[in-house]
């Protein structure tokens, strides 16, 4: 099974005009992703923002799922958050996966534009197969900052459909993109 | 281009004991499906509730976002909302396509279940390009009610990722399918 890792970045991203924000976390987000990312296989899904109030939240709805009432009021719910962690920082992230034995991840950034040197679909479905770890990375708001393409290995092709439109949510990207690499 | 249209149901669909009920309308799956929908150059998304409270309030966020305040903060959002369509039944939809003349359209349902002779995606794709409009039925809760199915000229083949947890958002089996069908 390909050794991939997904993290939703809630900083550093871009607001409305280009600026750099930290995006507020959506709890529907949440369960979206970590719904899909377990659907697909994912080993791990980070959600990643450095606001300590918006961490504590989510750890709340994650305890709620993992181990109170929700966890036997939907036991598929408990499953898709146990493969949830929050992290303030993508260091935090890396320095996670390599302290626990997975190894540094190769970072593959997404992008809704178009950027040079994209990795297409088929080369990155390939290159799952060395059993290496992967961490995708996914913006919210307005998509990941500048910062982050700069430190990523890889930015994976754009996600589009047949016209010019593409305003996907993040959620459906998410599921797109993992659907493209491990669907059937 | 293909004449793909979509219909979210509330009704009939099932509940979590298999029951049919009729489901409340999430605002996120409208907001999602529409601009998900416009990505992949869908024609024309259905709401479909009987219940006459939920279509006003979903006419009130639709309105906000094609002519209100919406439509000048967020152009792009408008354009989605543009291609949204609230209706009372099935019945309702079909009618609305033949009167208005794009012809009865050809009901092809969705399940994350699988069922006897489904329509691989494949064999959708090349139906897709004889220009007849086609209806894609997605249900909310657990799912379409089995006279869905009964009345359906087809079922499509179920999305699914590598292992036996299959537990998709309808927001994201709508971006799978799309992305399928009409992703580049």
């Amino acid at each position: 099974m390909p050794n991939i890792h997904l993290a939703l970045m809630h900083y550093p991203v871009l607001g409305k005009r280009g600026e750099e924000i930290a995006a507020a976390i959506t709890n529907l987000d949440v369960h979206d992703i970590a719904r899909t990312a377990r659907t697909y296989a994912v080993k791990a899904v980070y959600i990643v923002t450095p606001l300590t109030d918006q961490l504590e939240m989510v750890d709340k709805i994650r305890r709620y799922w993992i181990s109170g009432a929700g966890s036997v009021y939907n036991p598929k719910r408990k499953e898709a958050f146990s493969i949830l962690h929050l992290r303030d920082s993508l260091d935090a992230v890396t320095a996670d996966m390599e302290r626990d034995g997975r190894g540094a991840p190769a970072l593959v950034a997404t992008s809704a534009r178009g950027r040079d040197g994209v990795l297409p679909f088929e080369r990155f479905k390939s290159m799952l197969a060395d059993g290496r770890p992967y961490l995708l990375l996914f913006g919210t708001a307005w998509g990941l900052s500048e910062t982050v393409f700069q430190r990523a290995d890889y930015t994976l092709a754009p996600v589009a459909g047949p016209g010019a439109y593409n305003h996907l949510p993040v959620r459906a990207a998410v599921a797109v993109v993992l659907d493209r690499l491990q669907g059937r």
